[in-house]
């Protein structure tokens, strides 16, 4: 059982917006046994279009189409459809009645000639209405190919797999399992990772597949195998990722999916009924953006606050302002002082802070474009360190951002 | 002068990553005059490498090739090259020394034999120093195709692009030139602005595309054309974007590529001597992420708090705890009191300020998920609103984000 997911639109292909929508259906298709052997992005130009239908239907039992489908003069999908089935548009009345109620329902005025075009479809299409936009999802059959049109918004695509696609594709075809589990580290490179595991990667059963996923500060471990035994092939991936997780216990945060850094500092803190702050210099509220990103962040996050300004570390914060004139506001000392400063301020057992200079100019402080300073302050007392990030604002910020979570991470474990 | 881009890693075919990278390719191509007509991401399989290879010399004149250069085993792009263009790999003595310098510089150790692999090339390519990582930048030819392989970690391959892969097509290939513009608009849905414009898209000249581009609260409008005359293209493509800015002047905030709504906002502020505050509740750090993810915001940002926790909305912002209790946390009366003691707290002269419910649980408001109140306290008094962002938690938090810097940037320009 093979797909190929193929985004429509200038926009990617002109780097204009990044495709996240091919990263979202490739997961969701993985989950339900059905292999993504190939994203294709193409413009909206109507050839390029029916030749990647063609080429598709070759190889594919599933064509994933997006975008193309706005109201606008630019959107041509609906149109280079029906000339690949030899088919024609014909209106749609279910449509055209969801399109009046929503107009009604959420924007008080009818619908403009454009909006009521939406409700026009290829007449062999099936037609799953869109509840969060105009455009509805077509299922159209090839041969022994399924080909299913979505919108390119995000959120309504999202909602159009879930609601219909995905269980008309559960009903249709029938599909082995596949299963991965990925090991989320910190700390290490990839290849001191597979020094570390390298006997056990050679004796690796050959139908596990494993992969190495680097990014800044973190490494991710993924194990993935396919098979017809559901119940086996969870069975022997839990198996190896166990002795995965063996071999790198002290480096391993968790099981991704099930959990990120900061999902499990979250579940950690509840857990314990402990709070966490954050005074963010540096990462400007990336972290508390983070971790406020998750559901549920209230029962252990107080808040946070950015004391961009250097006086503002003196006078909301509450750092003395001797020592940022002693030691420089990026310094061990001031950083202590603010992750201190941050407990007494939220009220919490855990604070994190962060000062720096993300670049791409030196500001106020002494030091090079990169140096960033972390401490966590804890109910054990305060550890702090000082790094260099590199030249790139972007990625020092991330890198601080990545750095801190780890080092509360352990700090937190120890309690 | 056609390009493919092609992809490889199993990791984005399980959608375990979203692939930035071709979006960052795309747009750098598109600069110098290069027009992507694909992008292709596939799986670390040999024969689907190979495939992908063919393909795509059969029509592009130039194909980047990104990901499986890594030191471990999972990655088989350089011997899947050396299969293609009938080579085998070679030791390159400077790509050795360069790692074994990285190694003592950054890490204080000696290379493991894995990274010492990362020298070994196709005798046949031309080798690009990788800055900062191990492995290099491979251009090999084939018939009237350059092929490009870089790894697929972002921060390597974007410096290899600027140092060495853009600079060398461009000596090596002629090239028309590409242009576009795109104005940011926000406050209108792209039907409704479809109208505003219908006369003036029928009159556009045939040579000038415009494309929609929707998100959470704001269109974009890109006009691009193509040609050999860089002058009257852009005097072309700048004259109408002129008519369609003028035709949309109450929503228009500026054009894309020179800003965005947060750089726009900076410059104002930076250029009046004005300062900004946040205070984040629902948004998290947001804002504040945001604003700080430019150079230069701290001169016009002053800094930020979360007051995640109700509690600290009164002590640390200083909010009327009556005021709280009369009106619920999340409610107008609230969110006014925030953004102006947000100016007290943090000496600005504007501050944003948003309370709300992300969802997917209520918390202790007494509103639905997804209501969000969202204040702007300037030195000319205060505005707020209330809106119901729907249920989802992130995109709640990403329309309140877009919302509240629209609403600030409009009483900025009123001032």
């Amino acid at each position: 059982m093979l797909a190929e997911i193929i985004t429509i639109g200038d926009e990617i292909l002109i780097g204009q917006i990044v495709d996240t929508n091919s990263a979202y259906i490739s997961k969701e298709l993985n989950k339900i046994g059905v292999q993504v052997y190939q994203i294709t992005s193409i413009q909206d130009d109507k050839d390029h279009i029916l030749q990647a239908l063609a080429n598709a239907q070759k190889k594919a039992d599933l064509v994933i189409i997006t975008g193309g489908l706005g109201p606008t003069k630019d959107d041509i999908t609906k149109h280079t459809l029906c000339d690949y089935f030899e088919d024609h548009l014909v209106e749609n009345l279910d449509v055209l009645a969801h399109i009046n109620t929503l107009f009604s329902k959420h924007l008080n005025r009818a619908p403009l000639p454009a909006n009521r075009l939406q409700a026009l479809v290829p007449s062999k299409a099936r037609v799953f209405l869109n509840n969060h936009g105009t455009a509805p999802g077509l299922w159209l059959e090839k041969e022994n190919t399924v080909f299913v049109s979505m919108p390119g918004v995000p959120y309504e695509m999202k909602y159009l797999m879930q609601d219909a696609v995905l269980p008309s594709i559960v009903k249709k075809f029938n599909r082995p399992f596949i299963y991965h589990k990925t090991l989320l580290t910190y700390g290490k490179g990839e290849s001191q990772i597979a020094k570390i595991i390298e006997d056990w990667e050679n004796d690796l059963p050959s139908d596990i597949k494993l992969a190495y996923l680097p990014a800044l500060g973190k490494v991710r471990l993924r194990l993935s195998s396919k098979g017809l035994d559901e119940h086996l092939l969870q069975k022997n991936v839990d198996t190896q990722m166990q002795l995965l997780s063996d071999l790198l216990a002290d480096i391993a945060i968790g099981y991704e999916d099930e959990t990120s850094i900061e999902k499990r500092i979250g579940s950690l803190l509840t857990n314990r009924g402990q709070f966490l702050s954050a005074a963010e210099s540096c990462t400007g509220g990336g972290i508390a953006s983070l971790l406020t990103a998750n559901a549920g962040s209230s029962s252990y996050f107080k808040g946070g606050l950015i004391p961009y300004a250097t006086g503002l570390k003196i006078d909301v914060l509450g750092v003395d302002a001797a020592l940022i004139k002693e030691h420089s506001v990026v310094s061990i000392p001031v950083v202590e002082a603010m992750a201190s400063c941050s407990n007494k301020l939220f009220g919490s057992d855990y604070a994190i802070a962060t000062t720096g200079i993300a670049g791409p100019t030196k500001g106020d402080g002494r030091d090079e474009v990169g140096t960033v300073c972390i401490a966590i302050a804890s109910p054990q007392g305060i550890i702090s360190e000082k790094f260099n990030f590199g030249k790139a604002r972007e990625r020092v910020v991330s890198k601080a951002t990545n750095k801190a979570l780890e080092m509360l991470h352990k700090e937190i474990l120890k309690n």
